[in-house]
């Protein structure tokens, strides 16, 4: 019972030819111990005819789950080869309205229109609608409409019977949601206090009044961070009148605080789009070439740096030498001070706190990390036996560089961030490549004025 | 009702001044509407004197809670203040098994024992001593001893009781685990269908059987990425003879998600422990320094590598202005790739396939990006009138170090993998730098033939 499932390269090799063979009782036996999430994880690895070969073969609600799971690219591809029809009345009826939303989003509008119109289940069919009309980045666009309410004024039998009727509909339910005669929300009601409650108590007199609830309009990852704060399972979604409109599952947010966190990585590695090792050639220049760019851009300006000191460096080769090691360590300084501001800022740790006194706090940092560096830069250029004017300048200039690397690096996030842009944009090439660039400025000045 | 609490400078001050006048009933109606999450987070903006003010104020069950969501250093400063007994016998005995060994695992091994052998409750005591058994990144380690059993053969009458007998101990059910008389984990009841099904209908009959559980000794992460792809809960965990031996609720594993992320983004970004803005001066440098010194010693034998070249300096400066854009963008594109099979590692996006394949489809990408950035860089040399060799010499080292550093950067983190090594490492500075230094030993070796 114990989980040991893991792809292996024969079993898809197994598969592949019992697909080859069109031997459907073998594919569907092969298929039948499996759940939908591995499923999804092996469709990956196979050509679209293979694909449509066994989703067909699939009883509708694991196909449905199936669909749910698969890869946005692989979904992308497999809802093309399927008729509308199919897709409408076998899949999106088997589906969460939450999840139904998020595959008909990967459709262009007009085939949306086309399937919603096949729909048979209109309860359904309405709720999707519903949900795309919320953006997909806040509580609404990652909401589903699967939940029981019952009236403040039921009894506890009255719920249950309620709960019976709805069995089929709603799959997990851990707590229903009780409401006033207006629709609003008055409080949640655990299955375990209606399994141990007198059959003819209140719902209203049961429940947990003093609940937490998120608007429909707020930003996907506040409601992470709610959920991920007060440790809850599920968060009720109302509209501006506090009548339920939707919940919001653990799960579901469990993706969004990982697609926040990918996003930062992404940002800081100098990848703009979210993009797996294994998507298209041209995705993949998409998302790093403008990175490059900036790069390349901050590079040539760097060079016009060097060559606006071209002179001095006719006479003296020697601290030519550390030209990259200054701009390098100005690029590793900055961003440690930026990517400690910006999870700082993710994770809510800094608050209230001012702009100046968290500079304030990384310029400490980066003066214990300046001198021990420069002392170590000092150390080695005597040791080696470079002249001690080249040794002074190398180490001063060092140090002068992080102490400026340092306050970019945590000013910069904490300015974007005033102005409600992504802080994290200050980790990535764009703001290493301005602290090369300023590094060697700064060395060159120094070598200027001192050699 | 809904959620709008929010810490403000003011409320803040406030709270500090009715500490001052050591208030007691005017605390206690300001924090009376406050989650204990968000007490944790207000402590944090207090001196530990001001904390226990407020903290022995609060009823025995709410402090409890501050005690698991205050933060670590926090709360290791509050243990130290606050007496063995009121630990074991006020708090510990409030929280769920997994979160007082949390707690506990911030003492001294003899604090430990000390606050042990006050405790009240022996069988909390025995689950905790379970518990701090198990390493921290493992299932057992995470896992928590509050869930409800029953008998494969016991009736849902008999199982409504038993709920109802463990309702003060175990706060949220969802679910109750139905175990043979050898303990072995048969299968899952919800309480949903507890709920609905006929009250003479046995467990066996009712439960769902086809389950997945782990072992204690799986790895956190991967407990994770089980729960995310099957979209669980709660997770049972189950020992070498699949007795029931804990359980695992998904707001324990967001944390582990997250925590997996961050670190992957220190390591990027060259912070090497889990810090916070607010982490004390000694810590933020430990945590930084070890990256900055080897991002040190690259430069130095980035200088090394051009002091082997001098001679060549002497004769021509032109190129050396190009010097740090080389360098530069091998450091860029190397951390692209690295970055990028990092994240498809973590995912487990990338299965089966073999290195050499990996590194062909990375090649293909930067010889795109390659061609793209060379023709960029050979046509604004020739517009600002670098000489012709000169202009060819750099753009043939820049298109030659981009397919180097996207080489290296793919095979580093894919060879760490396989040696059981955090792929995560190949995108931190030490990478960054080797790739630096190739850079400018190509661009030198280059311009040496040329030039």
């Amino acid at each position: 019972m114990a989980h040991k499932y893991e792809i292996t390269r024969d079993y898809i090799q197994k598969l592949k030819d019992i697909i080859r063979a069109e031997d459907k009782n073998l594919a569907l036996s092969q298929m039948a111990t499996l759940h939908p999430a591995d499923l999804a994880e092996i469709f990956d690895f196979l050509s679209l005819e293979e694909v449509l070969f066994l989703f067909r073969l699939l009883d509708e609600e694991v196909a449905a789950d199936v669909l749910v799971e698969i890869e946005e690219d692989d979904r992308e591809r497999l809802l093309k080869a399927l008729p509308s029809e199919d897709i409408a009345q076998k899949y999106l009826d088997n589906m969460d309205s939450d999840d139904a939303a998020d595959v008909l989003a990967d459709m262009s509008e007009q085939r949306q229109e086309e399937v919603l119109s096949k729909m048979d289940d209109m309860d359904q069919a309405g709720d999707i609608v519903d949900l795309l009309n919320y953006s997909e980045d806040s509580a609404g666009g990652i909401m589903a409409k699967e939940y029981i309410v019952v009236k403040e004024n039921w009894t506890v039998d009255e719920c249950i019977k309620e709960i019976r009727r709805l069995v089929e509909e709603v799959e997990e339910v851990f707590y229903v949601y009780v409401l006033n005669d207006d629709e609003v929300l008055q409080g949640i009601l655990s299955l375990k206090t209606l399994l141990i409650s007198p059959a003819n108590r209140k719902a209203i007199n049961l429940c947990e009044k003093d609940i937490i609830s998120v608007k429909t309009d707020m930003e996907d990852e506040d409601v992470g961070k709610i959920m991920q704060k007060y440790d809850l399972v599920v968060l009720p979604v109302v509209d501006s009148l506090g009548r339920l409109v939707g919940r919001i599952t653990i799960d579901d947010v469990v993706d969004v605080i990982r697609d926040e966190a990918e996003k930062d990585y992404q940002m800081i590695s100098g990848i703009s789009e979210d993009v797996e090792p294994d998507d298209r050639l041209l995705v993949q220049t998409r998302a790093r070439l403008p990175w490059l760019i900036i790069g390349l851009v901050g590079g040539i300006l760097g060079a016009k740096v060097i060559g606006f000191f071209k002179p001095e460096l006719a006479q003296e080769t020697a601290f030519v030498m550390f030209l990259p090691l200054i701009a390098a360590m100005a690029g590793n300084v900055g961003v440690q001070s930026s990517s400690i501001i910006v999870q700082g800022l993710a994770s809510n740790s800094i608050h209230m706190s001012s702009i100046a006194r968290r500079v304030f706090r990384e310029m400490r940092i980066s003066v214990v990390n300046g001198i021990i560096l420069s002392v170590l830069m000092l150390v080695y250029n005597l040791l080696v036996g470079e002249g001690y004017l080249l040794t002074a300048t190398v180490s001063l200039a060092l140090f002068t560089v992080i102490i400026f690397a340092s306050i970019f690096g945590t000013f910069v996030p904490l300015i974007l961030n005033r102005y409600k842009v992504d802080p994290a944009l200050a980790t990535g090439p764009f703001i290493t490549t301005t602290n090369d660039i300023m590094g060697l400025l700064i060395y060159l000045a120094l070598t200027n004025m001192l050699l």
